[in-house]
């Protein structure tokens, strides 16, 4: 038999590392202007800079009709009210979805339209969320324990994470009273007590 | 907040059902040509005519850069030596490729390229397997409980079972001495003593 490891990849969904597969980390200091908040950002960066999340992609090949997998881990917290998120992209290649499946823990998908629509989409264990094309998107963990999942995507699909830089998301996903709240982000910033 | 349905979809990874999506099942009498031995199959059908396989499938859109998602649940069973296995297909879109998630039990895939290069990889929970585009693919069930996994495939990949209805896979997956054993075809119906 000849070898199969070009075509077969184990992952641990604890440790949410898929072996041999390239890995990123996002630590707090690196996910400057993805808050809404930026004293609490600064506030919290004084104290520590922990591991906001990390993702182990597999990208097995890069023709036109070639998939990768990534598997993301984000840890429960928050930068004042805002729970912990990634930074967020859209894909290079417009059109490219992607479909996020749920293995563990809370969370909420932020859905972005280029024309400005917004969504949040709940995403645990055992559910598929579908990404559409020219769609950012965000993921948002809202509960205690870390959230992890695998999105596939098309290999061409490229990430953009420019156009977020500029104008971030329209919602912010906040604690209030022990629930995770979607808010539009400017109607947040404008009624935030603590500002 | 506007509706999740076009997004968010929940699966029963014990039923293997995507809720709302398309469901097919495959019973031992849609399986004609798939196995090696027609007698050990005509048999088999004189008793029963059981489920072998279900796929459910959820296919949210059918553009260029879209992707669709199948959980796949192959029952434990044999027809004779060989264990059940899907009919499996090439991809009428031939640089499609696919990346199988698997989810629980003990699988084998076989893989095996228009050339005729044949391969074989373990399914099992917590495995990620790539299929290149121009490779036929098979899973076959070489445990005693259900196998079930996810597969992931661009929208426009479309399924092509003729090539593999005239040929069927150079390899037969087969139990020998309660093991499962990878064999090509024409050397394994040669040797095999019953025919």
């Amino acid at each position: 038999m000849l070898s199969v490891s070009p075509y077969l990849k184990h992952f641990d969904p604890t440790s949410a590392q898929i072996e041999g597969a390239v890995w990123i980390e996002r630590r707090l200091s690196q996910l400057r202007g993805c808050f809404a908040d930026p004293k609490a950002y600064d506030t919290a960066l004084e104290h520590d800079d922990p591991l906001v999340y990390s993702v182990s992609s597999f990208e097995p090949a890069t023709n036109n009709g070639d998939l990768h997998i990534g598997l993301g881990k984000i840890m429960p917290g928050r930068v004042g009210s805002e729970y912990f998120l990634t930074r967020g992209h859209l894909h290079a290649w417009r059109e490219a979805s992607e479909i996020y499946i749920g293995l563990s823990g809370e969370g909420l998908m932020l859905l972005e339209t280029e024309g400005g629509e917004a969504r949040s989409i709940p995403l645990t264990a055992n559910s598929i969320v579908y990404v559409p094309g020219h769609t950012a998107h965000r993921t948002v963990n809202v509960g205690s324990s870390p959230l992890t999942y695998l999105g596939v995507y098309p290999a061409q699909a490229g990430h953009d994470y420019a156009a977020i830089a500029n104008n971030n998301f329209r919602q912010v996903v906040i604690e209030l009273g022990g629930q995770a709240v979607v808010m539009n982000r400017q109607a947040w910033l404008e009624s935030h007590p603590a500002r």
